[in-house]
């Protein structure tokens, strides 16, 4: 295991020659393996592992989905990385969504006590979000990111050439996570977020987002205060997301999720924390532009309560949310009264049955 | 998850009541887990929640023994810890042996990215190596601690009283790791615990040993250089407790693997260092005396040497030591030829047949 400094950001169509370059330079790795789902490999495996021939990576892949993010998954690397002698100067490279990134640091994290990885998002939510600022993690027991570590890749890539291969739903998710950083920003990020074509981001727009994320990481890294804020739709959106994935068999993506969580959280911040009601307005409007409100019908309020207390946020038996008093000023750890979550929920299936209008 | 300081080291008969006042007065838990071995279990949980009573902890208790440091028992903690609604701001304290405080700090490291945890060893093997020094794993596919973290508990307590009930056996796999402490540290230390009583150990030699631990972990927490010393008769040892378990059904406890581990690499010493032999032959000498050599009967060379080829501290594909150029000093990363390797499997072979003599 080498020792962990600062990660490396590299950036746009040459990145991916940095980062051999870097690889090549920085460190003795013994060999350099290569993770990613089916379908990411479908598009990838074949112009990354040509990039980095020189390394003659090893792949593995594994099956596609956020239901695949177990430990039994992480099991199944370990084994593999095992067969092929995988030492502690190993490399372990990410390729692919949310998933790869989070389940393969947890791995990297864990393996003999930790080597090294690098990050190449493939998706939106990737780059702005899940492939930066050190957390890794599985799914346990139906419940998100329960078991993981804090490990920082020693480089991410970031390049918006491979969202050419991702759909319009999986852009949109990783839209909602651009929403939330403009949210706790300002007012003029939020502004340009509101008039953004989430189908065709610019880079700026993408750095713009990433650039939230980092700095905020870079002030807390081990989340024990300001970072709480990018928590803002996280309490409600988990609980979506655990719900959907416990009881339906329809998917719905992180993002998604995190979009509906954002608009209850608003209606939380309002009544708690003071945020301006046309904040509010706005945002469930984007959303309802956005991202289709029928994903919602059929929740059941109670099981979705329930999800929030097993939420990572509770450090007591209180449903803790991290709100916003005004764009740019976020609150973190807020508690608010059972009635009025539960009058949020009632808002929220409100919403999903069209009974509810802004 | 609290920022992570130097762990307090609590020393003696009065260590418990203040490792109570410790986790009263310097952080805001929301809940304290005991976890302990059934065995363990049996002579000191009720004493110990006892003193803990006001802080009203939960107990996890598991079966017994090596084969169970494994991530299915990983998956039972931490399946047991949602249950119990244990948060971020939960305390997992480790009260067994080896087993108990390796898993039950990887436990704890990865449960929701890592929650404090305090370390109580009652063998040892625990209080002079296994529960200071940050390594926390588990054994997987049949390799040893190949899955883990580094990550320091917030306390160890170190009360020799937990000693009288563990076995001769269990007290003579600890001394193993003080014959080990002595020989990386200094004549002096070396000589002392040549004269000791294993298994009338004072408290004193009991701190000499925990000393040279602290000290040498202090100036290497991720093992990247001197920490390695620590590693003597490991390459060995850690072999031939893998061979062990994988093919017999006579239990050797790790200690045990470690004096025949390091009777072999004092072999190499001499061949590849210049150890004096005097020095090898002492200590040849002094394991005889203590541990039984017929548990090395039957062992099947060409394994064993398999099993070192799975080492975590090969960075390549080349067997890897840490050797001795004279009593306090240590080599790292020392190589030898593979016809050396097979003298020494021969000569530990033989000594096991009687055959050897010194």
């Amino acid at each position: 295991m080498n020792k962990r400094e600062q990660t490396h950001l590299m950036i746009g169509a040459g990145a991916m020659k940095e980062l051999l370059q870097f690889i090549s330079a920085h460190n003795n790795y013994s060999d350099v393996f290569v993770l990613s789902d089916i379908r990411t490999a479908h598009y990838w495996m074949k112009p990354v592992t040509e990039i980095f021939a020189s390394l003659r990576p090893k792949e593995i892949i594994i099956e596609n989905g956020e239901s695949l993010k177990t430990i039994d998954t992480c099991n199944i690397i370990w084994s593999k990385l095992m067969e092929n002698n995988a030492t502690r100067n190993s490399l372990l490279i990410n390729l692919g969504g949310g998933v790869v990134t989070d389940l393969g640091g947890f791995v990297a994290a864990a393996y003999k006590r930790g080597i090294d990885f690098v990050n190449i998002p493939t998706t939106l939510l990737g780059m702005v979000d899940a492939a930066w600022g050190g957390k890794t993690g599985i799914n346990f027991d139906g419940v998100k990111n329960q078991i993981g570590t804090f490990a920082d890749p020693v480089a991410t890539v970031v390049d918006v050439n491979f969202l050419t291969t991702i759909s319009d739903k999986e852009k949109l998710s990783g839209y909602a996570e651009m929403i939330k950083h403009a949210l706790i920003d300002s007012d003029e990020h939020w502004q340009m977020i509101c008039t953004a074509d989430p189908l065709q981001l610019t880079i700026e727009q993408v750095l713009a987002s990433l650039h939230v994320k980092q700095r905020i990481v870079a002030a807390d890294p081990r989340e024990t205060g300001v970072r709480m804020a990018l928590n803002f739709g996280h309490t409600f959106g988990h609980a979506i997301e655990g719900y959907m994935a416990a009881h339906t068999s329809g998917n719905i993506l992180h993002g998604e999720a995190i979009a509906w969580g954002m608009v209850a959280e608003a209606y939380l911040s309002v009544q708690c924390e003071g945020l301006p009601q046309r904040v509010a307005n706005d945002l469930t409007e984007l959303v309802l532009m956005h991202y289709d409100q029928s994903v919602l019908s059929n929740i059941d309020g109670k099981a979705l309560i329930e999800f929030m207390q097993h939420d990572k946020k509770n450090h007591d038996s209180s449903i803790r949310f991290s709100l916003l008093q005004k764009v740019g000023k976020p609150v973190t750890g807020a508690t608010c009264a059972p009635e009025l979550i539960h009058e949020t929920v009632d808002m929220l299936l409100d919403l999903a049955a069209n009974k509810q209008t802004i």
